[in-house]
């Protein structure tokens, strides 16, 4: 099962790998470097995690796979959000990463100030293609209205930008338990919350299911976070593409951190479990998916 | 008439000023640094231009002032886009400013991450509003996407940051008449012309309207530009709060540089002239206000 959920994500990547400089109007007169500087990063490889979650729970509440062919724009939307979100991240102001997925970040081909304007156009342009999803069918205005709305609330000041405020914050001095989940709630699990739901609103949602995708979403962003401080603390530099235990060096408080090895991988499990359940009791039309995905994302090696 | 609507543009920016914390809900978990971040820039000052041309338009499409109530989140998302454009443009890696209206930028005080994510913050906030505007009534659902479609489009790749792209790009090499004016008509034009058509939308105008609108915000926004051109090289330090002639010092290409002062001057009477002929011909309920802005802009001493 987990092979056949892994061929899904791969054919889901390959299709927004496709789809995302396409949601980039050819047509449009674009300063040529923004442009270039838009497409590297978003061609620049990854997961394509939430887009394949949009996609997934649209198909899981409507039962159909044309419910997922609706959702697309609001797939390229979210991983537009997300790659506007590593360009800033990487910023010599902020984290001052050189590379990412072995390859230099947008500020180091482009320049910082190009890099900035980049993830800025990116960002806003997530909110083009929202109204899009419901020019080419299938997404009625008002559904189009409350993912508009959930997308600038999951993604601003109390959403993502608001979990690396308080990442910015807690670097200069102690990080509680309620502070780091505050961070991971916000930084990680906000976004994938909102390509749940997204999803799920255009597959037709219940306020009910949406209830347990929101569920869903936020456990699994959590285990995703907490794994991802374990993998960086004993993981393998190969596979993970950058260096390991670079969390400690910077400092950085982690799940491991504070609760140890151990327990963290207990929560990660708790997390997965509670997710699954969530799914299972809402009575999804095809739920299979998003069940597998749980599960795949902390048996992850990469 | 100039002292009348002189008048009306600062009873809409007391308006403005108390609507734009307001509009950031007191009840969101934001952390502390970010939300005083957003907020010291969001009440720096300013003409809150944009937005009263929002109020305007819609007041003169309609005819009634109820309109430009219904239009009020809408005036303040654009006062969001306005403001986190001002924070980005001011850090270091940008113009690399200090001081804006008196008052320290917001990375001079905050810092530059917290800069860089208040301004992230504010233009994702800006796409909250416009639904908003939608569930406090008196815009539907399908206005309230197109309007949100204009903003991402008049504000991201091919609008306001394809201007700033372009801008930055231009301080490299030689600029042209026509690579000037992309940058205007970007940079300033765009916002303006969100703001007519926004209000437009609000007040029900037909696609004749919106297109005198956009003509309009066009014209004045160019002319706008223009007139800051002069009188930076021939302006009174006090009156305009800012040292002038620095754009001789950062020798930055202007119309003035490009034309010379006396075409310059004309080019705003002609752009000024063109933006009211619009709105004459597509006769709209009630023209008056923005006759008058169109004149008062290009009037302005500060």
């Amino acid at each position: 099962m987990i092979t056949d959920i892994k061929s899904y994500l791969h054919e889901c990547a390959a299709l927004i790998e496709k789809s995302l400089p396409e949601a980039l109007p050819a047509d449009w007169n674009i300063p040529q470097q923004l442009r270039e500087s838009m497409l590297y990063s978003l061609q620049a490889g990854g997961k394509r995690l939430r887009p394949a979650l949009v996609l997934a729970a649209a198909e899981a509440i409507h039962g159909s796979a044309a419910a997922a062919s609706h959702a697309l724009p609001v797939a390229c939307a979210i991983e537009y959000i997300h790659t506007y979100s590593l360009i800033h991240d990487d910023l010599p102001a902020m984290d001052n990463d050189d590379y990412r997925r072995g390859k230099l970040t947008n500020h180091k081909v482009f320049g910082e100030a190009m890099a900035i304007l980049a993830g800025d156009a990116l960002l806003t342009h997530a909110f083009y293609l929202i109204p899009k999803a419901a020019r080419l069918g299938g997404v009625n205005a008002e559904v189009a209205l409350d993912i508009v709305e959930d997308l600038a609330m999951l993604s601003g000041a109390r959403g993502m930008v608001g979990g690396q405020a308080a990442d910015m914050q807690g670097e200069q001095g102690t990080t509680s338990i309620e502070e780091l989940e505050y961070i991971h709630l916000h930084k990680t699990s906000d976004l994938i919350v909102f390509s749940v739901t997204a999803g799920g609103r255009i597959g037709g949602a219940t306020a009910e299911q949406l209830d347990a995708l929101r569920h869903y979403g936020r456990n699994i962003g959590l285990a995703f976070q907490i794994q991802d401080d374990i993998l960086d603390l004993i993981g393998d530099e190969k596979k993970l593409g950058k260096k390991t235990n670079s969390d400690v060096e910077q400092q950085k408080v982690t799940y491991p951190y504070l609760l140890g090895i151990e327990e963290s991988k207990a929560q990660v499990k708790r997390l997965t479990r509670e997710a699954k359940a969530a799914i299972l009791e809402a009575q999804l039309a095809a739920p299979d998916k998003l069940l597998l995905i749980a599960d795949y994302l902390v048996q992850r090696d990469y």
